[in-house]
């Protein structure tokens, strides 16, 4: 299963740096998220959303955790997959195996790698190949969005003459600019709304990248791909050697804190060492198949938005009161999308 | 407070790639550090810890974190405070005040804000100014270590070099060759231990960074730079940014997970919003202070030794049998300086 992803691609000749002095009171990251005009926030699907409801905590309190999932070109096999096993009520019942420190938090059957016990899977999962987890990226027209400096200021007029000559065709790719020197890929960006690498220009591949609450699918030793079954969220600093080995299916978009805060597993990789340790999964639903009241309404601040490439300069160059320095760089990791709950 | 390091350079020429076909079982990070000789491990100085006891979780389990303080050159001002604080059981009876999801863990007292309720500090803490949260970097002879290709084959080699030419005196700092393509700094490498942060050649200042489980200074806006009494350590992604804004003054060593798996605040800036939420601080206690019978004793891997720089290149180039795509490169903060229990 293989997409091909064409790349619409606009020479953005790198501008002299446009940054003016800061003004008296330059707002932080989050106060321009707030002031973001409400036609830049896109409301994303309730059928692409997961709602996780663990057992209660301690002291009985509810616990939750939201999911979206990726949307196409990227590991959309996978995806299809774990739809059907929501539809299926696949994980009811099943747990939190896996919580190592400053990597992931993991879910799945714990007798998953027993055959005798494992919980059966759908019949109609599709199988996945390694060569699945990058998208091909064919540079057309020779032109490139992307530029060396990073500068957010170029971003805008690259990116919007590369929407320009890409309104041609849904099969073209656009990837902006983003920020320079990443240590893992020669481009490290945004994608509607996703962050993502890619390797050189005019040939590579590009892909999604593990940032903190990323969600991928668990697997055994290569050429093993997954299925889905067994997911797992980053909890601690991005594991971007990960990225390009295993399929990233989504993100953690609201309850992060119930998985990243459990109790760390002693058992080796994290692992809960008896079933009593293992935290409960009540149920994982499709938004979409709850009923109306119950459905939670969620949208990102797009990444192509004027407001998003101010947040983003201003999370690689903060001039609110607290900063002395501004860092001049932000790793793609560093600059979370932003995402809340709709107005009803 | 300023120091003064100057900097033994030795030019690295970038060596053409020098990396092979994978062997069949090409051994992992881990396997790596397990086997590294008892020589490439160095002693912590029992003066450098800080043992941070916490009352004990709801099952009645102990829980302590144990921290190692900064060495010089950097931020010794902060660090000389936090000594003081320890040996005046300053902390004691206090409390974490916040917890941050993907960002910080905090310290210090509830009261500190109120200046009648604040508990009174130790007399003879020094002030620090916003320049020491860097040292000046200053180049010496016209040569470098820092190669532009990161690879770490050409590393050992220039690290030896300048290490000779670096024997003339104890105010050298060389900074060895470290990954290539840092998202925040011309360079980034470690040093003694610990990761750093550099400028440009010949120019500019050197700092520590903030990766997972490292512990800085909190302070109010700039110019404030706080005294060392209010403490926190990272729990999400490196908050980079932070860099030469904050004085980072140690690492947690040990027990991270206590720290990093405690339940979120609610309130701004995840602060607690009551004192029943605040986790209690029996004590902090310089390690050298307790009984011989109940110190911790722990040692690193030297990140001037052989084994490190084959730990980090595999880091950045897994190619254990899980992998099927080495990254080609590591952040930093994906290096994690190994440290463990010394053999008693």
């Amino acid at each position: 299963m293989r997409h091909l992803a064409t790349l619409a691609l606009a020479l953005a000749l790198p501008l002299p740096a446009m940054a003016q002095e800061a003004p008296e009171a330059a707002p932080s990251p989050g106060e321009i998220v707030a002031g973001a005009p409400a036609d830049q926030w896109i409301a994303i699907p309730t059928e692409d959303l997961l709602v996780m409801t663990l057992s209660p905590d301690r002291d009985g309190t509810p616990r939750q955790a939201i999911i979206q999932l990726m949307p196409p070109p990227f590991s959309q096999g996978w995806v299809g997959n774990i739809r059907k096993l929501g539809a299926a009520h696949w994980w009811d019942g099943l747990a939190i195996v896996r919580v190592q420190d400053n990597y992931v938090v993991q879910w799945g059957d714990p007798d998953g790698e027993d055959a005798a016990k494992a919980k059966p899977l759908p019949k109609n999962l599709v199988t996945m190949s390694e060569g699945d987890y990058v998208l091909p990226w064919r540079s057309e027209g020779g032109e490139a969005v992307v530029t060396a400096s990073g500068q957010y200021q170029a971003k805008k007029r690259a990116v919007e003459n590369a929407r320009q000559r890409s309104a041609a065709g849904p099969n073209v790719m656009v990837i902006p600019d983003g920020p320079p020197r990443d240590s893992y890929a020669m481009i490290a960006s945004f994608y509607r709304g996703w962050p993502i690498a890619a390797g050189g220009v005019g040939s590579g591949s590009v892909w999604p990248v593990h940032c903190y609450g990323m969600v991928g699918v668990g697997r055994n030793d290569s050429p093993d791909t997954g299925t889905g079954a067994e997911l797992y969220t980053v909890i601690g600093h991005a594991p971007r050697h990960l990225d390009r080995n295993i399929a990233l299916v989504g993100r953690v978009v609201e309850g992060m804190e119930n998985l990243s805060s459990l109790p760390r597993g002693t058992g080796p990789l994290g692992f809960y060492e008896t079933a009593e340790e293992r935290v409960p999964i009540v149920s994982i639903r499709l938004a979409s198949e709850l009923p109306e009241a119950e459905r939670p309404h969620l949208e990102y601040l797009s990444t192509e938005s004027d407001s998003f490439a101010h947040y983003a300069d201003a999370r690689a160059n903060r001039r609110d009161p607290f900063f002395i320095v501004p860092a001049g760089g932000a790793d793609i990791c560093n600059i979370p999308v932003p995402v809340r709950r709709a107005a009803q």
